[in-house]
């Protein structure tokens, strides 16, 4: 049977590029049947990558049957997963996010999660010199998803193997990082085909502090006038996006990735708490820049406070 | 802070060796200050390896403080595992069992799970060249968990990694493997100084079929004799230690390391029918003998029917 290879639902460029890149391997290099899947639609960014590279869009999946061979890729979150997940029969995990616990195997298999940017590096590390074998595409995916998590290296995620890799890969590839990565960043930043419910679900996760559930959404933009100038139908969909969620409350940041800073929606007084008691932020009006903040694995979610 | 590095409770020769073996490394090599420490008293078997390589017996602990900086080798299950584990600061995990999911970390860390027969040959695998470093009692260490692990490769857990592992290791150290496994195993197959209840809880795990709650309880020797000599009173003693540990029923596998097979102690109908559906085995009196039956993990629970 032909092993799935999928990330999370909601895929970003990472989501999408590292099943491609290890179904790859697996069935080029280890012999094994296996096919890359998505769990959603991919995002702007994602989309460029497999335009931009000529690769195939997965095929998009809503969920595993039993005993179904998988491979998890980017993350080990079984809410971020397909409901029958724990049903399947995991054959490896590939991730670089905590571990949260929930997911369960069947036997003793294949895991390797590691505090680096990307998920694509820590396959980079795993592939060692079978590399050599891949087509453009591969490796062309695997940079994209590095710059993407990354966000050309700017995040504080990124780390010293992360950008090794992503240098050594544009070097084989013959691509101008910064005009390569400056065509992604366009690519995410154009929204305007998105309602205001898709923006805020897009890249966001839940999170509760103290009883208080979030869903703490991140924009990464190049072009925030986009998301800003529709400030506030974006906060009265945060209300009815909440409810259906089962969540108290969305939090919006939009990231400038150029000049490196995040804007927070302040809708309410409880946003405006959270604003001061997580970051320092003395707000005034419906919005607050946070400067510096780039990254909600290291700087958002471990500073949450209600 | 210190690091502290710990394998299961109950700690056998894996989950001793392995905690000494990644503190060398993480002090000596990563420069990180880190100590093994042990979450009950080692088994005959590990004290062997600690008497025979001069390596000093870990502390024993019994909790973690909360934010306390840990590595955990060997598990990655919180029922094997300290009781505030998930209050920790969990730096890393090293495995090789299935993941059964409860362990939560504050941020993303390293985590290598694979399936090898033996914690210690991943960290061979791990540490690479930087094994040239370590001092004879370290690579003893390393030689002695995965003859354990393996039943001198006997075990059908064993893979050609761990095979040439031991091998390379057994070259380096001047170690004759048999002779050496010879010493090993009898160490742990002089049981006389155990009650029958500590006997049952040496090497036990507690594993649920279809509602029924087992403790699944094997004891690997040489000398088979021992402990079948005295099967009435383990049997009776069976009845105290489920009532004890809130299971149904005690399942006790005497495991002949030499004859490769596994002798079942049937002390009423339940365990008669969970030998005759799980293995096959018509069972006459009140022990039954399953040949080639040596791995819990391999060939005991993923049989298990009730």
């Amino acid at each position: 049977m032909t092993i799935q290879v999928f990330g999370h639902k909601s895929p970003d460029t990472d989501s999408t590029g590292s099943p491609i890149i290890w179904a790859w391997y697996l069935s080029e290099i280890k012999g094994e049947a296996a096919k890359p899947v998505l769990l959603g639609e991919p995002n702007t960014e994602a989309a460029f990558m497999l335009q931009h590279w000529g690769l195939e869009k997965p095929e998009i999946i809503t969920d595993v049957e039993d005993d179904a061979p998988v491979v998890i890729v980017d993350t080990n979150n079984p809410a971020e997963l397909p409901a029958n997940i724990n049903g399947a029969d995991i054959r490896g995990i590939i991730d670089h996010h905590k571990l949260v616990g929930g997911l369960e195997t069947k036997g003793p298999i294949d895991i390797r999660i590691e505090p680096l940017a990307c998920t694509a590096t820590i396959m980079w590390k795993m592939i060692g010199k079978d590399l050599a074998q891949a087509p453009k595409a591969v490796k062309g995916a695997m940079l994209t998803c590095i710059l993407s998590d990354t966000l050309e290296f700017r995040s504080p995620t990124t780390t010293q193997e992360d950008k090794a890799v992503a240098h050594a890969l544009a070097e084989d590839l013959g691509v101008d990082i910064s005009e390569y990565a400056a065509q992604m960043f366009a690519a995410k930043s154009d929204v305007s085909a998105f309602s205001d419910a898709e923006l805020i679900r897009m890249d966001s996760k839940e999170y509760e502090v103290d009883g208080t559930k979030f869903r703490v959404s991140v924009l990464e933009t190049t072009a925030p006038e986009m998301p800003l100038g529709r400030k506030d139908s974006l906060m009265a969909s945060m209300v009815d996006v909440a409810k259906e969620d089962g969540v108290d409350q969305v939090l919006l940041f939009v990231v400038d990735i150029l000049r490196e800073e995040a804007t927070l929606l302040v809708p309410n007084d409880l946003v405006k708490s959270v604003a001061a008691k997580s970051f320092g932020a003395e707000v005034s009006g419906d919005s607050v820049v946070l400067p510096g903040v780039m990254s909600r694995k290291k700087q958002i979610i471990p500073n949450l406070k209600v």
